[in-house]
């Protein structure tokens, strides 16, 4: 069955290339999911790719791995099926985007009672330090469980601290969450935190990109927070030191054109300083509500028809206008900025943005969006 | 002596305007002051003046109030005066300024040691909530003690809670400190820190636009805090609730393209409601130290001699045309993300705006500044 072979083929490159590749994910794109995985299997390919494919390429066990999925209740999701989040993935602004680490995942390995496309429908991601204060835990575990008993998504990574709390707030409801793991979903890490993973899987979803069994890295956590930014309609951080990896989720949020929101708290905490900093800087706005995640979460849908408006910046018309004529001629701007300068709601600028990037018309980095010079 | 006729023309026109009067400034400008007191108390004046100088024209106290400033070691300042903070009323822009609250005081009762224009060369005002909580007097007292021991003069308005802590603690550091009151400086309000204002005039000064003996009312507070805006480089909230006059008084500091600043507190604490909705608006910006609040308020100069620049904006140059280049095309923005989008140093974005504003290319409302639409 072909369904059957491409599912293989993909599974065959998830494990080969163990996290995201924007090469393959051209090669796929132009050629086709089995050409890519024979011409990876063969070698049959240019030098980049090569590189990327020689360690693993002859680790051929796609068979093997789906079976497991069979035996633990998960599956492999493909953009062939539909509850792959088609319409989240177009953040990643396609084969040709210029950033060559915001790379869309080829595959996603899941476990669990949720359909992913549906629990990403409305979606947030509440992530922190692993060393929360008390006061951390409890803002955590306050917005999160009114999150999701207003019928929002908590996405977290499951470690320690903030991303427990949100996951354990999210089930106290009864809501629905969602656990995306640096490792293979059948070794959850931190292993303390299989009972709760479970617990997860019940009713929501444990999700990675990693093929079973690989263990978790340093560069698949920084991946691994993409994937928790792309998955939700917004990255809340509740608590973070200078250098949390929860700032790097936010960054990755920022880079996807979702809002970064982070909660304020005692200029004495250690615990907050991250989230000071970024407020203070502008990567985060201040939030200290559900009410006011959900403010800047919005409804995101996108205008999928919309693509392909004329090039000249005269064709733009109604948010898309609106919100190009908001970027300054010179330096980026936030979403919500767009927002306030623009008077087109936050839904409508987040679903403008990628339209006005497919057309040319936008790029985007670190620091928000901003108006390509070249046109 | 002409001199002495000056400032009792000054003193008399202050005594019956009690308070801002934009007609009454542009007849001083058009006029002379000797010239604008006498039309006011022979009724020789247009409607406009009449109304305004109807009910107190004929309470010339003048040379009483000179008498009664020379006894209790106060001072009238006026522009005349050398310590008159000439460059800091720039910041009203002129007599023909859109914004007819936002006008420069015809002069200013004084009394201290201290000389206004070398006090407010380099100072933040440091205010807040009249009921503040432990952790708020503390920051206040910590910040306002750190910027006044590094050479800052912390302005305040006597009030109690977070404005008379940051007074004490400049004086405990033995820094200079500005007491800025919305009553007559011979009748400190509130009573209780008679003695406090006593100790901040032995090294600083109690400054107030009000005649000697008036009342506080509800109106003159809020024209006292444009001053304590105008005379200060920043605008610190410590604590705020959500209609705390502290938020009215960072209002004024966007109005005169000052940085507005807020401490971050707990989410659960209503004394740092107003700072958190005035961060999550960009209505101030987040700090948590005095090193922050300083690198916000910068060393402020204005280039006084760019006055007459060339209406076309082609004829912009340097950081005006850069901040003019950041102004969005739809809505406004506050100084901080000019110089964020600018690349202009946050001091280089404050300098160009009024400039910018007299040269008729940008206004300004409590939003922050915008492009003039009819260029």
């Amino acid at each position: 069955m072909s369904g059957d072979a491409r599912r293989l083929a993909y599974a065959y490159l998830s494990r080969v290339l163990q996290g995201p590749s924007a090469p393959v994910n051209e090669l796929v794109a132009a050629v086709g999911v089995e050409e890519a995985a024979r011409a990876v299997r063969e070698w049959d390919l240019p030098a980049a790719l090569q590189r990327r494919t020689e360690a693993r390429r002859h680790l051929d066990t796609a068979a093997h791995d789906l079976e497991l999925m069979d035996r633990i209740g998960g599956r492999l999701v493909t953009p062939d099926d539909e509850e792959w989040p088609t319409w989240r993935m177009l953040a990643f602004g396609g084969a040709e985007a210029k950033d060559r680490e915001c790379v869309a995942p080829l595959a996603l390995w899941v476990r669990g009672a949720g359909v992913l496309s549906e629990l990403t429908d409305r979606s947030v991601a509440v992530v922190g330090t692993r060393a929360p204060s008390n006061y951390g835990e409890y803002v955590a575990a306050d917005i999160a469980a009114d999150l999701a008993s207003r019928g929002w998504t908590v996405v977290s990574g499951a470690a320690f601290g903030i991303d427990g709390t949100a996951h354990r707030a999210a089930l106290s409801v009864e809501g629905a969450t969602v656990a995306v793991l640096a490792c293979g979903i059948d070794t959850p890490y931190p292993k303390s935190h299989a009972k709760l993973l479970e617990e997860v899987a019940r009713t929501g979803l444990v999700v990675s990109e990693y093929a079973p069994g690989t263990a978790v890295t340093r560069y698949q956590f920084l991946t691994r927070n993409r994937l928790v930014a792309v998955l939700s309609d917004a990255v809340l951080v509740v608590e973070a030191g200078r250098r949390s990896g929860a700032r790097n989720t936010a960054k990755w949020a920022r880079r996807l054109g979702r809002p970064a929101l982070a909660v304020p708290g005692s200029v004495h905490a250690t615990t907050s300083t991250g989230c000071h900093h970024m407020i203070r800087e502008g990567e985060a706005r201040l939030v200290t509500t559900a009410s006011e995640v959900i403010d800047e979460a919005g409804p995101l849908r996108l205008p999928i028809d919309a693509t392909d408006s004329p090039r000249p910046t005269d064709g733009l018309v109604g948010d898309q206008m609106l919100v190009y004529e908001a970027l300054p001629a010179i330096g980026s701007r936030a979403p919500s900025e767009l927002s306030e300068a623009s008077g087109v709601p936050i839904a409508g600028v987040r679903a403008a943005l990628p339209m006005l990037e497919l057309a040319g018309f936008v790029g985007s980095d670190e620091t928000g969006w901003y108006r390509r010079r070249d046109l």
